[in-house]
C-alpha cells in the first residue's frame, strides 16, 4: 500500500526539511501556519526511532516555533503523534509524523484574511477546514522561510 | 501559583520515573493505561527542552510502549503535548507534559472489567472520564511496572 508520508511533496507546499524531517503546510489553516512534520524515512512508531532523528526533532521544534512566534506572533503550540488513520487499513502502514498547530491569544490578519483562534486555552477543534487561496498559501509559507 | 505538575506525585499514580520524567496514571482510564508524563524540571516549552531530555523521553518512549504491549496488548500509542489549560490563567504558567493513550483495535478484560476503545482508528474520544476503583487502579499500575 502506497504511503502518502513517503511521497515527495508538491514542492509549493514544502516550508522547510532537515535531514531526517520534512515540513508541510497543511492545507487546513483554520491555526495559521498549521503544518504537518514527517520523518524522512518510513518508520512507523515513535518507539523506533533513532537519537539522531530525535535530536534533529528537538532543533526543527525550537527553529519552527521560533519563526511562528516571528512570523505571526504565535502564542504557544500543539503537537500530536497520533497515527490514527494508518490502524484504518489492514495491515495498518504507519509512518511517523507530527500535527504542529501554533495556537493564538489573540486575532492575526495576513494578506487580507483574518485569523481567529476561538478554542485558544483549549483543546484544538476538530472538523473544521479552512482552505485559502493558493496566493496567500505561498505568501504564508514564504513568511515563515524568511523567519526560519 | 502553583504548577500542579511540579508536585510530587501521589506515590500510588506513580508509574515510574526518569532522571528528567515521571509517569502517572491518569484518573480516566478511558483508554486502559492512559498516563501523563510530566518534565521533572519546570519548563513551559517544548523548545527549551535540553537534548538530554529528548534522549531521555525516547528511551521513555520506547519502554512505555513496550510495556504497554506486553500488559494489555496495546495496538498503538496517540502522544499529545499540548499546554492548553495553563493558558487560561494570567499570566500563563506551561509545565511541559506529554498526553499519553493506549489505542486498542479488541477488547480488553483487566480485573474483572471492560475496556473497549470504540473510536479505534480514529481521534481519540474527549470528554470521557472513566473512574475505576482504587484497587483495579493498584493492578493496572502494578502490571505496568511488572513490564517495564
Amino acid at each position: 500500500m502506497e504511503c502518502i508520508n513517503c511521497q515527495v511533496p508538491n514542492p509549493d507546499d514544502l516550508v522547510y526539511e532537515t535531514k531526517h524531517w520534512k515540513v508541510v503546510l497543511a492545507p487546513d489553516q483554520s491555526y495559521l501556519g498549521r503544518c504537518y512534520v514527517a520523518l524522512k524515512r518510513h518508520c512507523g512508531d515513535l518507539a523506533e526511532m533513532e537519537k539522531e532523528e530525535w535530536l534533529d526533532f528537538a532543533e526543527l521544534v525550537k527553529k519552527l516555533e521560533g519563526a511562528m512566534k516571528k512570523s505571526f506572533d504565535a502564542t504557544m503550540f500543539n503537537w500530536t503523534c497520533l497515527l490514527n488513520d494508518a490502524y484504518q487499513n489492514n495491515p495498518p502502514n504507519p509512518h511517523v509524523h507530527w500535527h504542529f498547530r501554533p495556537r493564538y491569544s489573540h486575532k492575526v490578519e495576513f494578506a487580507g484574511l483574518l485569523f481567529e483562534d476561538k478554542d485558544f486555552g483549549h483543546h484544538y477543534g476538530r472538523g473544521m477546514a479552512r482552505e485559502i487561496p493558493k496566493d496567500i498559501k505561498e505568501g504564508i509559507i514564504g513568511r515563515i522561510r524568511e523567519n526560519l
